[in-house]
């Protein structure tokens, strides 16, 4: 398999971002994986980003600081309540939560650019998707190719012709639990990563905010145990 | 003049994002001027654009630390020498200097577009110019263009069919001549911005570098006297 082709994959920790991390491996590319510490309570995801990295041998995997906090606008970086036990998910995906951060991906996409375009990666990898996260206006496949057109023009490379980039988001077309699957048969290890938006102070998740309902019933259509700990 | 628009205006510091800090001001916006912190050698600037908002009576001046020295890759944020002396400026505008940095205006219209989302604005101002900086992919209409029509698919507003994005560049078309008068003309006090890559411990402009260069000769066709100090 090659193994001179750099990939930047974005690595929140999560279920989403460490399949497309393996996905990513598993074709052979280099990984440069990128997280970012933005004030978000869930900052546990972090310490699961730096685990799978590790597990994965990454080439170098890199935390970018960023302040959204001063920005504001999301229960993720604010003192907003995280919404509990909505066991309607298809209403959950159908509208935009409260837990979105503007143009979040937009921001993680451009210093994914930015590495990219200095260490000489014509591929990014993000684990987005539109079936579970239809909510999210910037996990939309309309979103990625507007962005992927952008990036197109935005670089040394791309206007010296050099470089054509490509966004990569191999989970845009899959259900929670057919991205489990397709890790599971890649041999990722699901219980290094972490999903839940309000975990406890020992890194239990909570069972019952948006995310760790969508993970749950992951699990369960891929009739698979979830390996990380809940609250009892 | 109507005063219930608000513009999020990119604002480093310079005569080129001073200008259009005071063109957005003049068509009715309140301002929201955003700067940045990243690792610059020149971090002076910021002192400036501390001191135009002020000047300007803005609604709100947001300085957000971003760490592009994690990132690498120009002479503004890493050891490369800054070059010195380069007369010909018609040569520096058609390469691409080392002192780009991979996708930084990217990275900044990404914040001000979330900053937008929050503060409910649907016009961002950015000071780029195709004419002394062609070098720069992300100073063109083009990209700017791309930019917008991203930024529209981006937003929870854009996706509700509230909220129609525009990216303004008053100066895309301006030499630095042209950019200067169209302050003096709006009363802008340019002894209050700041210019130079190199600049002295007590901020003096060094007179030699790139910026400098174009800034001594903008401020020279436009039959003005520059107001800011540079080193004898």
């Amino acid at each position: 398999m090659k193994k001179d082709l750099k990939a930047v994959v974005l690595l929140s920790g999560g279920i989403d971002s460490a399949t497309t991390l393996a996905i990513a491996e598993d074709m052979g590319f280099d990984i440069y994986a990128l997280s970012f510490h933005y004030g978000q309570r869930h900052a546990v995801e972090l310490e699961a980003a730096g685990r799978i990295a590790q597990s994965h041998n990454v080439a170098r995997h890199l935390i970018v600081d960023i302040d959204l906090r001063k920005i504001g606008g999301s229960a993720l970086t604010t003192d907003i309540d995280v919404p509990k036990n909505r066991r309607n998910v298809e209403e959950m995906a159908n509208e935009i939560p409260i837990t979105y951060v503007p143009a979040r991906n937009t921001i993680f996409l451009s210093y994914a650019l930015s590495w990219a375009e200095v260490i000489g990666s014509n591929d990014i990898f993000i684990g987005v998707n539109v079936l579970d996260y239809s909510g999210y206006p910037d996990c939309r496949p309309e979103y990625i190719a507007a962005y992927e057109q952008m990036a197109n023009l935005a670089t040394k490379a791309g206007v010296e012709g050099k470089q054509k980039l490509k966004i990569h988001t191999p989970l845009i077309q899959m259900n929670k639990a057919q991205i489990i699957q397709k890790g599971i048969d890649l041999g990722l290890d699901y219980s290094l990563t972490h999903s839940c938006y309000d975990p406890s102070i020992s890194g239990e998740a909570c069972g019952e905010c948006d995310s760790c309902i969508l993970r749950l019933r992951g699990f369960r259509e891929a009739g698979v145990k979830d390996p990380v700990r809940y609250k009892s």
